[in-house]
């Protein structure tokens, strides 16, 4: 090991579930990855923690109270930042190689923006960031040179199975989904799911909104908007294929008909790895899947009838322009009323369709403009619940 | 297409299963292949009408009277050779850049010998030549700059899961099988097989010896020795899970725990196809598997205790030296003599064993020490036989 294989990573988001685990890899491979920076919403304690066991540079708190706080406690030694802003410095910091993004919502998009315009590779965990902004996002990373590798762990199996190959050689991108807990309810059983019964994922344990997400299946529908973009291609070569074990992330079809699929354990660790030590590949000492105890892999075709948010996004998608944004703003407007059980859980893909019906599209986009479409259906989807 | 991409190929076996197949996708793919060489052992009539149709430049018999059958019907501006010395003149001609070795025993392995010393890139479907004299075509390939490229199914799946990755950063190579047609068999009913019911493989059309390789598993003891050759791997990190929907021919495990694995329709086109246009991928309008169809794919250990084969082959590979070619020989002979209800089902093995046990191991030997160990080993197996 050479030090100049040493890769200095930022990471957007350090005190959530894959900011956590993200340390844990730095933890586990000390002698390929530092933290330079960190930077979270208001969890001051965590993040003066985090800053002192991995001896940080800099680190950011958006939330000033919590940021007024941590001045007091912080070595003198680290930088620190405060506010939305506190996000973008630590993204273009010259001292860093890989910025984690893995905050939601428009901070999260601006600091994935003026990180790739600053030439950064960006390990990307906010998929909401490409489903709204994906024409932006890919423009920076080629004005500025900066490179998105996947942390989404079927994104992750893609870019694996892809391995470099030129994507004129693909016919299509397969992502598999766990079709969540309600894969095998009948309509009239989804009809009065509860939250409790969409909390319940069968293989992943994720954050709150993202296992809705999968509940509803909006997930799939958001990944394969994250898709196109990721690996240019177009929305029609990105599928979907139900998968309750969760074994295989993801498949690529070629032209001649091979399939590669990327399969392992359920733990984001490994895409996260993967992302930050690419092209290399190094024993964390994770948990390895056991062939021989693999037994049975069922697939199965996702049914639209009783999942139609997996439509609804690929409908946004091909309308394009401020379209997913508005989508995704609604979606996530939507996941939070009925965390509060204040909408039912059907009522989410009605929400989110309402909303797209009654926005008019911008084509091109601005950032600002992406970002004004979301504000608006989270209001519109605010009126519709509160009416 | 520019003219300089076509790739010139000369088939050792036309003939024969791997042979016709290789013609077809060169039938579906003129912009992209010619044939410009064949050969094969007696079959005058088909090799005419193949030099014919593909307008190839050489054609080759073994057997000497077909051959003088054949020099009378075949257009003076074709070159033609007979005898066993034509497959290495094929092998070497200047205007060939891939050779496929499709025939089996010596003549193979001294025309993939011949072929890699004269530089050219040999597509090799007779796993036989590796298990046998793997040390001297792997030496034949580094000193003569020629390349190996499988058409074994699993090992294609094995080299497309590799896609260049570096062979340190592979922890392990899975090859699946099938499990033959006596995977769900007892000892018991293993034990009065008959020719019939060896030759009902559940998943692949094939010929009679893999076929019969298939149900003592000994084509997966000749396969982890193939691959151990190929991917420069040691025995140990080649292993077998049974499968037996043959959906995935092979995975690789890398040291991260990411598991790449790839998966096709049971065509040997598709191998074949890859091996020839490697590193492209072009659509030659085979069926494809349709994922949203898959159902239910199932994995399981393999039993070494019904199947010895397995075991015999690992313990050949680890003697080294003319071990495996003993072990190949003498599995060979043994299957002939099943196939002529001379040997019980369960005899192979044993004469198989005996033989390794009896043989006395030469280290490091020459391609002429390995070929003079496998008639020994032949000759062992008749004698066994006929005692």
């Amino acid at each position: 090991m050479s030090a100049s294989s040493l890769k200095h990573i930022a990471i957007l988001g350090s005190t959530g579930s894959i900011g956590t685990q993200t340390l844990d890899i730095v933890r586990r491979l000390p002698e390929y990855l530092r933290v330079a920076a960190i930077a979270a919403g208001s969890n001051a304690d965590l993040v003066l923690q985090q800053a002192l066991e991995f001896d940080v540079k800099a680190v950011g708190l958006v939330n000033e109270d919590s940021a007024a706080l941590l001045e007091k406690r912080l070595p003198k030694h680290i930088e620190q930042y405060a506010g939305e802003s506190s996000l973008e410095m630590m993204a273009v910091r010259p001292d860093v190689d890989i910025v984690v993004v893995a905050v939601a919502g428009a901070i999260g998009t601006r600091a994935t923006v003026a990180a790739l315009l600053a030439g950064k590779t960006v390990a990307l965990a906010t998929k909401e960031v490409l489903v709204a902004a994906g024409e932006v996002v890919v423009d920076a990373a080629k004005r500025g040179g900066g490179r998105l590798v996947p942390i989404d762990s079927e994104h992750s199996g893609v870019f694996q199975c892809l391995s470099g190959a030129p994507i004129e050689t693909v016919k299509k991108i397969w992502l598999t989904a766990s079709g969540g807990p309600f894969r095998t309810w009948t309509s009239e059983q989804i009809d009065s799911a509860t939250v409790e019964d969409a909390l319940n994922h069968p293989t992943w344990r994720m954050g709150r909104k993202i296992t809705v997400d999968s509940a509803t299946m909006m997930n799939k529908g958001l990944e394969i908007i994250e898709a196109k973009w990721l690996f240019n291609v177009s929305i029609d070569q990105v599928a979907v294929v139900v998968h309750p074990q969760s074994t295989i992330h993801a498949l690529v079809q070629y032209n001649d008909g091979s399939l590669i699929a990327q399969m392992g354990t359920a733990d984001m660790r490994l895409p996260i790895e993967y992302a930050l030590l690419y092209p290399q590949r190094i024993d964390a000492k994770l948990a390895q899947l056991d062939i021989l105890k693999l037994g049975t892999l069922n697939f199965e075709a996702p049914d639209e009838g009783r999942f139609p948010c997996l439509r609804l996004a690929r409908e946004a998608s091909i309308k394009g322009g401020t379209a997913p944004s508005v989508m995704n703003g609604a979606n996530e407007a939507a996941v939070l009323r009925f965390l509060e059980k204040r909408l039912p859980f059907v009522g989410i893909a009605k929400v989110v369709e309402q909303a797209l019906t009654h926005h008019t599209v911008l084509e091109s986009p601005s950032l600002e403009q992406i970002l004004k479409a979301d504000e608006w259906a989270r209001d519109f989807v605010s009126e519709a619940v509160s009416a």
